[in-house]
């Protein structure tokens, strides 16, 4: 259901001929309104693809009625050509869907520095659009794989209202953002400060503490499109934990899904000062190859945990932190702890959760094990 | 010749069956004078090795007698039994070559949060005691390697006075230090001013500028001992040069020798507003994950180069960005440049230039890209 479904949205995504592979690469998603109300978030990466500068200006209205996404190439690194070829992406939309370029949005994601087959794109933009439908999420969600073994979707439905998104990433995943295009609709009445705010927050603690690989992109983008088609207003509260519930599945989704990896790593880290704190700890031990690898092995190598615990500028003393591994208390007081014996890292999912004794703040960073895959996707072919 | 090719020094490396493997795994270099100053520059991991502890008081005092050093242990993450340890070494070491515990520095490597087997190194220290020689620099250089394939020296002879050093270290390699026990000698007649001084500013360049796998060890620690006996005290310049060569050398040895490495990669940052921003822009792009396998896969990615850019704080503007990969100017002025399929990747040494084009100031980070092999070796036992 994805993208559509909640009220008032129509998607469609379809093969425009950007990929070599011949694999859908061109979406698009529609809000019907009454309300074009919109928010978004992107890379903080100084380095901006074409799309992403388009879109900061969009957003900066407020008012989104349609986002057009392709994958099979980033339109980064393009210079002033790629800037042209987004603007007459949003051009394109607007006529086929009947609205002006200022509140269509654009993302694209691929391969960085190279311009996309324009001709294939806006071609493909007139087809898109004539097959919009509202049971469109699913093929429009699928459009947007790039390095993605499975499109990604998520639905929260409330009583009356519902939150959907469709998200994709596989590689590059960083904070902040991770490598990922998010689309997120509501058709809750929603104006665009509680859409704005909600959002931040939501992404502050999910699409922010996904790390993969320790690479940021240059078009991470997380849209958040409400429609008002529901005719309800929630609480927010309420809203907030439904677009929140469905950020949370999604960035598990990715980190289910990257580029090459065997096992889902929670780093937990616990008794931080502050929280920046704690996710500053869970990001360095998030992003040490060695810890990574040595997971991947299944072997509870606590001894990367702390070296990278002390790369940080966070509040601990270093002899009095504790590490558990699947719930082994592997190290205690900065030293050996439970014998590293007992820890059984078999399984997928593998929680490492550190202790820094220092306070009563915590953040979960998600990350997932460095492995031959990994190197071989990354470095058999441009991506 | 190593440690002992500077005159006033000797040294031995023995098997004491630390290592389960029974290779080599423990050296003693001693300084016979007629002075013994010194200067130590250590790891900035806040998680410190006992004998990191231990050598830095020894250090402060600018005196040092005796290193003794072994492999096959970090002595990290050991609790105050391991700081007894590291202790019981000193003072054996001291009994056995006649000076006072407090001249002799402590340097460990292997995995971290094991006890070492006492037994086997007090017996060795005295075993290593027996057998020094103004010809024993090779074997004290062989007995520290850990995963090292090949041990490491260099030496650089001027008029009268001698450099010489050696250094282990493959896996954990960044700044500031990479994983590394360096030991350097003179017989050059210098201060302990002077000396710290130096090798500051020698570390500074060369050691602090290799970033192998981004990740940062509990025990690294470069020594300088100048023992006086050439009776020649060289001035500043020709001094602090020599002392570069050396550090150069090995440093370069140290990334030719990196786990799992096929390339040698050196990132140069030119053009940038200070040099802090230079290393900082260095360091992201030899980071970068998805770029070190796009360099194993012989494929000059150079969107992955501007996206690690983006990262950083550095003075910069994105659309004036360039970039060369083996001389070949991939990428101007933030956008496509030269046709990637002019470079040539195919040696074993890569470089890769980035012009901030805001300013003067440049660096150079050493890296090497990442392998299916890096992982094996890092996944498949403990180290």
């Amino acid at each position: 259901m994805s993208v559509t479904a909640a009220l008032g949205f129509l998607a469609g995504g379809i093969r425009a001929g950007i990929k070599e592979s011949g694999d859908p690469d061109l979406a698009l998603v529609v809000n019907r309104g009454p309300s074009r109300a919109a928010a978004g978030v992107f890379t903080s990466n100084r380095v901006q693809a074409a799309p992403v500068r388009w879109s900061r200006r969009v957003l900066a209205d407020g008012r989104v009625s349609a986002v057009v996404l392709n994958s099979g190439g980033a339109n980064a690194c393009t210079g002033p050509g790629g800037a042209d070829d987004t603007r007459l992406m949003a051009e394109r939309t607007a006529w086929a869907v009947d609205t002006t370029p200022d509140e269509v949005a654009v993302c694209s994601t691929g391969l960085i520095g190279v311009r996309l087959p324009m001709e294939q794109v806006t071609a493909g933009i007139t087809a898109v659009a004539d097959r919009l439908s509202a049971g469109g999420g699913e093929d429009a969600a699928v459009a947007i794989k790039t390095t993605d073994s499975v499109h990604k979707t998520a639905v929260a439905t409330r009583d009356g209202w519902t939150v959907g998104g469709m998200a994709k990433g596989a590689g590059m995943l960083a904070p902040s953002l991770a490598t990922m295009l998010v689309v997120l609709t509501t058709d809750a009445d929603v104006g665009t400060d509680v859409l704005d705010s909600t959002l931040r927050e939501a992404v502050r603690t999910t699409f922010d503490r996904v790390d993969s690989d320790g690479c940021m992109s240059t078009n991470d983008t997380v849209l958040l499109l409400a429609s008002g088609a529901s005719g309800v207003t929630p609480g927010a509260a309420e809203f907030t934990a439904a677009v929140h519930a469905v950020c949370r599945d999604l960035a598990r989704q990715l980190i289910a899904d990257a580029e090459g990896a065997s096992k889902e790593i929670e780093v937990a880290v616990v008794g931080a000062a502050s929280e920046a704190d704690a996710v500053e700890v869970g990001r360095s031990v998030a992003r040490n190859n060695l810890l990574k690898c040595a997971l991947h092995g299944e072997d509870p190598n606590w001894g990367r945990v702390l070296s990278a615990v002390g790369t940080t500028s966070a509040v601990f003393d270093p002899d009095r932190l504790d590490v558990a591994i699947n719930g082994i208390q592997v190290c205690r007081n900065g030293a050996e702890g439970e014998s590293r014996d007992k820890v059984d890292l078999s399984d997928r999912r593998i929680n490492v959760t550190v202790d820094l004794r220092s306070g009563d703040c915590s953040a979960v960073v998600w990350t997932n094990d460095l492995t031959a895959e990994y190197v071989h996707e990354n470095s058999a072919y441009s991506s």
